[in-house]
Order: C-alpha cells, then structure tokens, then sequence
C-alpha cells in the first residue's frame, strides 16, 4: 500500500497517509479536529479545508463556493489523499489546545491485522472419481452397485462403500447415460475423526460423464446477529466469493438468550430453525451468482456459530442452554443432509458443524482457535470475542482454558440509548475538541448518523475520559460550560450528534446509564480473563500475545480500549485483530477434512470456567468498575489531559 | 403324532394313518379309489363307504338315509379317523383292479419335512441399554448427547456411537422425563459384514425409563405371488405370530416379467413399490393384532425376494433385469429407513434385504440356502425351488452352484387353461380309477373344485401316464371307451371335474395344450439340474440329498414327480421338503445379524450359470420333454400299469 506524509496546519502535525484515504479519516487518525456534524456524508459542509501544497481528489464541490474553490478549499469528508499534500484547518484557528503528539500517534493504533497461520491441505470431505468401469457381459453381469464396487476397491483402492437407496434409484440410467462412463462422488465418512481405518465412501450421486467443475464447499458463520458466508473452489482452495447479511431471527428476538425464549415458545424452534436457514439459502444463492456457478457442485457446507445458534440452526431443544447447569443437547453433531435443515442446496449435499465447548463458548470460538492457530503454537495467548457472550480463551498448545463471561451487548450497541450494530450510519470515529467538547465524528459508509456502534463508543468514553468530560467512576463532570453536555430524563447526557445533524430527527445522545451499561461490560470482560489467567497462575504481563476477534475488531482503536480499561495494558505490538475468525476456521475446516476432526480435538482440548460460579470472579468484576480500574497500577500507560 | 392302522376293503389295502385324518385323503394316499367328485365338500355324497369295524368321527350323515346310516355308512370326505377302523369300499367292488400294492405304498411318498439345522445365537440387528448417566452439575456440564456417549463408551463399551439429528432434537426432553433413567436403542451398524472392527452404534431412539417390551423384528419373504410375514421376538428368538396375503402387485402382472413391464411405464415402479409395501403393511399389522403386541417394538425388518420383487420394493430401476446381459440394479443394499419404503413402522425401524446373486437368483434363494445348511454342510446338495423360474442351488460347503432354469408358471398353475395357485377350491389331490379312468379328486379346504393347482396337475399326469391315457409324448391315448377324453378346442382333453359337480358352472379340464406346458416346464428343470451337476463334474446319482422348496412342495408327491420326469430317480429317502426357506432365512438373519452377514458371503459364494448360453442345456432339454423322459435309463424305477 503506497503512502505519503500528510500536513496539517496550524497544528502542524504530520502523519503517513494511505493514497486513496478519505482527508477525514487521515485528520481523525492523526488527532486532527475538523467539525464534521454529518458524520462524512457531504451534506453539512462543516468539514471545509484548505489544500495549500499538493493537491487532492475532491469531490461535491458544490458545497464549496467558487471563491473558496478557487483558494484551495475542499471538504474533508469527499476528499482523497493523491500524494504528498499540506492541509490548512481554518476553524482549528480558534483557538483550540493541540492534542499532544505522542498521544495523537497512539490514538490511531489498531491491532494489527493477522491472518490465520494454519496452512491447510486441501483434503476435502468430498472426493470425485472419474470411472470407465467395463460394461456388464453375459460372463460378467454382477449387479451395477457390485460392478461399481468392485472397480472402486482394486483401481481406486475405495472401500468400503456404502450408498443411500436414493443414489442406487438413479444408478441404473446414470451409469448408461454415457456409456459406462461416469464421474462418481463420495462423502468421505471420517470427517468426524480424521482416521482412514474408519473411513467409509458414502457415493452420493452419479453424474455422467467426466465432470470437471467444481467441486465447492461453502463457509458460514451463524452470528448471533450476522451470517456471514464463503464460497470456496475446493480444487484451487480460493474463495470464489463472500456474502454476509442480518440473521433472520434478528426478528424473533435480539439477543441469545431472547431467541431461546422464543424457540419454547409453540413453533418455536421451527420458525427459529426455518428462518435461519432461509437467511443461508439467499447467501448461498448470492455466492453463486457472485461467483457464475453453479449450485449443484456445493458438495458441503461446514458451519460455524455459538451454541445457542448452533442449536436453533439444527433445531435442537434449546432450553437447558439457558438454565443452569447451562448443558447443550450437543456439540458433536453428525453430518447432516442439508435438505434436512431446508437448505436450498442439491440433495447430495451435506452440513458439517464445527462443536463447541459449552452452552456459551460456542463452535465459533472452537472455530476461531482452529483459525487462530493457539492450539499449534508455543505463545501465551488470548483469544477475545468481545460480543455479547465476551468468550475468552487462554492457552497455548500445551492448555487451552475457556470462559464466557457474560458481558452483555454494550459492545454491539445493544442496551444503549442510541447504540447500534456496526451498521452504516453507525458513528464509529469519534474525535473530541479538548477545549470545546465539541465532537468531530465519522460514520460508518459516511451515512447520516443515525447511532453509534460499539466502537465509537470506545472512543467516545476514552476521550471524554482524557479531556475530562468524564470522571473515572462513569459520571459526567458537573462543572463545564458547554451544550453538549445537559441532564435528561436519566440524568445528565452529552449530545454526540444533534438532531439537525444526525439521519434521525433527534439528538444521538450517550447517557450515565449507556456509561454504566459499559462500565459493566467492559468490568465482565476485564474480570473475566484476569480470572481466566489465574486459573492457569499467569498475568496479563506474562502474554506473548492477545488476539482480538469479531467484526468489532475491525474498527477498534487500542488506545481507546485499553483507556476504558477493556484490553490489558500491554505493549500494543503484543495485539492482533483475526476478524471473523469463526468464519475463517469453518474455511479451513471445509478445505481441510484433517482440520475440521482438529476442531473436535480442540474442542475436547478447551476446559471451560464456569465463571458465575468462580467468587473471585465478582471481586474482580467490582473492583473493574472504574476507569480504566479502581488499581490504576494495572493500566500505567494511561494518562489523561486533565486531572 | 398318534397313528393308527386303516384297513380297505374290499381291496384289502391297510395304511397307517394319523388320528384326526380324514378317511377320503387316507384313501387316496393309500391308493383306494373312492369317488369324489366336489372335493370333498359332503355335496355330491359319492364317497359313502361303510365302517365294518371300529368307528370314526362322521359329520354331516344327513347326506346318508337314515337305513345307511343305521348300516355303518359315512361320508369318507366328512369323517375323521379316530381309532383303527376297517372300511369297506361298495362302489369299489365294481370289478376295478387294484393298484399294487408297492405301487401305492409309494404313491403316497412325500418328501420330508425338514427345519433349518441352522441354530442361529440371538444376536440381534438393534441393542437396548438401559441407563442412568448422572445427571449435571455445573463441574460436569457437558452436553446430553456427549454425555450419553461418555457413558457407553465407559460403562457399556459402546462406541463410536452415531445420532441423526431426529433422535438429537428429542434427547433433552427423553433424558429428563424419567430422571436420567433411559433406554437407549441402537442400531448396530456392522449388520453387512458382521466385523466388530467396524462396528458403530446409532443411537435409533430414547425411550424414558426401563424399556422393558420387546424388541421384535419382523422376517418377510416377497414372494411374486404372496407376501409371507412373521413377527420375531428379539429376546425368546421365538415367532409370536404368521401372516399372509396375496401380493397385491399381482394387479401389475402374474409373474416377474409382467412386473417389469408395468415398472417401466410411467409411475409404474412408484405404484409397484407403494402396493407391495400396502400389503406389507397390512401383515405387519395382522401381526401386531395377532400377537397383541406394539408396532413400535419392531425394530427391523428383514426381507427377502426374488430380485425383481427386491428391485421393486426397493424402487430400483427393473429395466436391465430383462435385458441381456440381466445385470440387476444392486444387491447387497444398505440398511433402508422403513419409511423411505413407505412402511408404517416406526421412525427408528430399518429394512435390511436379503442379497440375490442375479437377475433370476435372488435373495429368496440365497435365504433359502442359508436356511437349509447347504453352505455349512459336506453332503452334496441340490436345492431346487419349483417356481416360476426354478432356481436350482447345487453344492456344499465348499462350491454353491446356482442357475435359474425359466422353467414357467406351469407348475404354479400358470398359463394352464384351468391351471391355479394351491389356493382354496384347488384339486390337489387325484386319484384316477385304472379301469373306469373316472377321477377321485381331493381340493384344498374341501372347497369345491375350481381349478387344478401344481401339485394337482403332478399327480394327474403321473396317474393319466401309469394307467394308459396319457402317452409317454404328453398325449392322450385315441383308443380310450371314456367320456372323460373328448375332443375340445385344442385338441383332446381330460375332464379331470364335471360343471355339476365343480365350483364353476362349467368342467374343469386338462388339455394336450396344457400338458405341452408342462412337459417344457419340467423339461427345464430338468435340463436345469442335470446341466448345473455337469458343471460341478456330478451326475443325479452322487447327490447325497435334494432339498425341495417352496409351498409347492408340500403337496408334492415324490413318485409322481418323478413319474412325469420333474425330480430325479433317486433314493425317496435323500428328499426333504422345507418349505418356505426364503422366509426362514430372513428369519435366521432377523434373529442373528451375523447370519445376515452370512447371506451376504453366500451370495458372494454362488457362481450364476446362465443356462440360456450354455448348448447342452437346450439339448438336454429337448431330450427331456417326454415322460419321463427320452431315455428311461435315467428314470428306472417308473413302472407303469398298462404299456
């Protein structure tokens, strides 16, 4: 990715660009301030800059006055960075405190992004042979399903072989249908266990002829929230494309625990398992139409999620999930015919589901171990999900221990006032004048606010905690001069986006009891892998590393993170961000047979803490609730503005 | 079984009889001609005869004038035997001559009775356990399903255990309705090759409690023209109750052929294989009635059937089976779902099927040598089932020869102009009087007479060739002062019973025509036997037994089938009868799922001749259709009365 040194004035900071990045982005990175009330839509034309040296690629110009065009000035938010360029800030003139340097630089740092580290053999669970057995004489007229056999045991060294009375239907024509030449395609039935000498070949269809597309496997995450899906070309093992879209049981409640309230409910779990399923097949049909194939060649699809979405998914009985003492009706499940679960997919196709450890560390975190590569690896890790669940896992190769710690949906934006999924029109950036309190903010796709994810609402509170908009214990400061801040119907609120700005017709608002909600939060998770730690007699110092999943990742700012007190106080270099790393381990698990039976290994491997039975747990979750902690000595790299 | 002795006047005839016998069939296997001519219904009141000494048990005397009565008289057809009995003939005195007296010794050889000498262990296809896993707790929360298998793979040896996600979605519930007290039920998935090696368990059901019915398993032979069903109780091995009926694919065609046919018109296979489940249904729920037992007990069925009505019944594509080279769909088919074949048996109920060995060696056959030991014993064996394609088995333990002859219905009635199943209402019995040439006849249930059924049409033809109407070519001698020979429409005919006294308002006869068929039909057993034993390097003489099959051999009469040149001139004391031996076999297997694995390797064993491209067999068969045969070497011990 080319660069080049952007300078703003008068700060007269300097901070390396991508070429093709918003101006607003580049200004928000470098700690910058440009009012932007319309979150980067081009519609408020607050975020007028001027380019003195170099130039750039502007665009709604009609926001800007032909004289101001003609001095240089552009918007920020419609702006991308060509080269090498110096921006003038005019309204930054009056008279605004410059945020610190060294502080600028470290608001910008993310985790570092990863890719898995597991290389995966392509060893599908699907095996295709191409067959010209001889065709059938009155000296050698076994039965076609013998003939079949016998071929596949001395030339291809295939058995034994098993076959569904569907597949022995159709064998009779579709072995004559080209002359006794066919490609045969089996299910290889050690997927569970990785173990040739339990291998069977379960022939699953008969096409005629030499087939030589496909064949395709399709990844999936069950979210909670999101489904997310691969398609992957088994011969090539590239991605061919990706699909993702709302879980259609977002309707029948928000939240896990609601939809296993609604799955008792009579018809339930049906509606529960029907939508869910209805939302695969419009991914599955949009990989295909992304991709120019065709369906018939998704031999599979493994499937990855947590253990309440697993459950409604396969339509199992969810409620012991939700009662202590919290047992799944099961983890290692056997293949399942796709059309059983009302897949749109061929006949042969079938479903594999990653397993999970317990009723809230669900298969996409065993997932999302296989994908991170702990499990193989000599590292003190761990592993994040921050969602609702906040599932942990602590471990290297040797010891691999799990815990979820109910942290609630603060960080999906669930529970808040004006929260939101990190959905567009989500505020995700957030930059605060220290002298004016007035915010600077950046939407997600630059759509009019209409709320705020769970990253902008990192950043929100770790800078108003900075500037002193808000004390360590979550209140609002009580003695500054400033419209942003008023007392509402629950106390005192500061105003994030006004009404005039915002997509809403109302002001966007963070609240003291949107601050408790993530106090608490932010306290589950911090107690949680402190516990977890204990557990196996380490410090968060003693990390090798600490990998951060789930879409929330994408967007979080560290030093936000750790402000709050959410992350451990480490040396940044030591974080990571994997993504969707449930959705990357269902990938290999679907190109590598070996790696799905790994999965179950890892699952068994996991040792899971039931932390809400653990005293020590509350004790950490208490002294948690302050920021960044009650023991400022565990968070010595945060300082803030004002004290 | 009590006998008694039975002496004939005035033939001076004494024959051991069974107490409760009825003296008309004692006659006629004693060879003393009493006329007969409804049956033995007590219409027609012909067969009067006089006790001397002793008594019987007479019914419906009002057929006999009170004088007659008074005189001893009875109605030989209506009278059982009770104790020894002197019977005097009148109608006998008549000047008629006697039949010798070794002569009628012999006529009443049937071949033995034989049961399976396979002694199969109770080993059944499905497993109960009864359980009491512990139930949670928050230390030992794994899920239902992985705890169930942690059980049994600790406490019961039982693993790699499987689960379809049916079973899964009830598991939590079934668990708690009891208190963790479970049965649980498995299939056993080695059935096709009986290794412990490669055994699994599916989990098939939970049943709350201490399930302590059952199990049951039904044993079924499909045959072409009936369905035999018995249910089997899994825990005694015994039979809790036999049902029969028609198969209702009969509506599709009489034989095989027909069958086919119709499969391959459209919807023709789905319509075939509905009714033959349809009637399988209904004998399962005879069964069910019959024993008082539940339908949900049943575990399994094992079935076996020609080929064609396994293909069927399977819904496999009959086509090829009457194309050259015959190549059959499949045979060794896994386990089925019974309700994928439509049968009301419960969700967790499988179908396992008998293999054949070629399109016209099927499993009824392999079923029936599993079920007679041929495989199992060194006396050189020939197995025959006198069907509709008279299957021959030829062999040991160490080499089973097999060939289909497409010997025809005739025998089963077929293609006869008054030719009939051995259905109630058929003369099965005939005596012929050698100087009158007037028939006694003898019908199944005493039923008046509506058509002759195989072993009738044996008995009649074997007579017709000892007393002179029938030439040694099959036709009817021209010098005969009879009104029972006439000249009819094809040619001359037998009257074997007269409209007034037959079932039907017309007479029952026997034509040249029909007597052709039957000459080419056990002129294709024939060829069938002596081409399969020239195979093996064996002549009729080095048989050490032959093994007749099928509900047609137990009406056979040995001397008559030898007579006409059907069986082989053998010692009688080396034939036995068994019966219906598909249906046994499917019982053994039912019972012992290692002999299940057994039918499979018997299969295997059984090298198919097909006699259509083999020379000698025409040639044998030309040299055949005469009676008994061209050259009477071969038959030395057929005398007949007049030649």
């Amino acid at each position: 990715m080319k660069t080049v040194l952007v300078r703003f004035l008068p700060d007269d900071v300097t901070i390396e660009a991508e070429i093709g990045k918003l101006l607003l982005d580049v200004a928000l990175e470098a700690g910058v301030f440009i009012p932007a009330g319309c979150g980067g839509s081009g519609t408020c034309g607050q975020c007028k800059v001027r380019v003195v040296n170099g130039s750039v690629d502007a665009q709604k110009l009609e926001k800007v006055h032909a004289a101001a065009r003609a001095a240089g000035y552009v918007l920020a938010c419609q702006s991308r960075i060509t080269e090498e360029v110096t921006i003038d800030v005019p309204k930054a003139k009056l008279g605004r405190k410059v945020i610190p340097r060294d502080e600028a630089d470290r608001m910008r740092q993310t985790a570092t992004p990863m890719e898995s580290p597991i290389v995966p053999e392509i060893r599908p669970m699907t095996l295709r042979v191409f067959m010209e057995p001889p065709s059938p004489s009155i000296d050698d007229n076994l039965s076609d399903y013998e003939r079949l056999t016998r071929i596949l045991k001395v030339d291809h060294d295939l058995h034994p072989v098993k076959c569904s009375l569907d597949v022995l239907r159709e064998m009779p024509q579709q072995l004559r249908k080209d002359q006794w030449k066919i490609t045969a395609c089996f299910k290889i039935d050690d997927c569970g266990e990785g173990s040739a000498a339990a291998r069977t070949y379960s022939l699953s269809r008969i096409v005629p002829g030499h087939l030589k597309t496909g064949p395709m496997a399709v990844a999936i995450d069950i979210g909670t929230t999101s489904l997310w899906g691969e398609l992957i070309d088994l011969d090539s093992g590239k991605v061919l494309a990706r699909s993702s879209r709302y879980n259609p049981q977002i309707s029948m409640g928000d939240d896990v625990i609601s939809r296993i309230v609604f799955g008792l409910k009579k018809d339930g779990l049906e509606k529960l398992q029907q939508h869910v399923s209805r939302g695969l097949n419009e991914i599955v049909a949009e990989l295909v139409e992304k991709s120019g194939t065709s369906i018939d060649e998704i031999d599979y699809m493994v499937a990855a999620g947590n253990t309440v979405m697993t459950h409604l998914f396969l339509g199992l009985f969810p409620k012991y999930l939700r009662e202590a003492p919290y047992v799944p009706a099961a983890q290692n499940i056997d293949t399942v015919p796709a059309q059983e679960l009302g897949l749109m997919l061929s006949r042969h196709a079938f479903v594999n589901v990653i397993p999970g450890v317990a009723s809230y560390v669900g298969g996409d975190i065993v997932s999302g171990v296989l994908a991170n590569g702990m499990w193989d690896s000599e590292l003190m890790t761990l592993f994040i999900d921050i969602g609702t669940n906040g599932e942990i896992v602590a471990g290297n190769k040797d010891l691999l221990m799990t815990a979820s710690c109910s942290a609630g949906p603060a960080f999906e934006g669930g529970g808040l006032e004006y929260g939101m999924r990190a959905a567009p029109g989500a505020i995700e950036g957030v930059l605060i004048d220290p002298e004016t309190y007035e915010p600077m903010i950046k939407t997600i796709d630059a759509k009019p606010a209409v709320g705020i994810c769970g990253s902008g609402i990192i950043n929100i509170i770790s800078q108003m905690l900075k500037i002193g908009i808000l004390n360590q214990n979550g209140k609002y400061a009580d003695n500054l001069d400033t419209p942003r801040i008023r007392v509402g119907r629950s106390g005192r609120e500061y105003v994030v986006c006004r009404a005039a700005e915002s997509g809403l017709e109302e002001d966007i608002i963070l609240t003291e009891v949107d601050l408790d909600n993530i106090l608490r939060a932010k306290g589950a998770m911090f107690s949680g892998y402190t516990c977890l730690l204990d557990k196996i007699g380490l410090t968060v110092d003693a990390l090798d590393r600490v990998i951060i999943a789930g879409a929330f990742g994408s967007f979080i700012n560290l030093d936000h993170a750790i402000t709050i007190g959410l992350l451990p106080d480490i040396p940044r270099e030591k974080f990571s961000f994997i993504g969707n790393s449930s959705l990357k381990g269902a990938r290999l698990a679907a190109l590598d047979r070996n790696l799905f039976a790994k999965s179950r290994e890892i699952a068994r491997a996991m040792t899971n803490v039931e932390l809400s039975e653990d005293p020590s747990y509350m004790d950490n979750f208490m002294a948690a609730l302050f920021l960044p902690h009650t023991r400022g000595e565990l968070f010595p790299s945060v300082r803030f503005y004002k004290t």
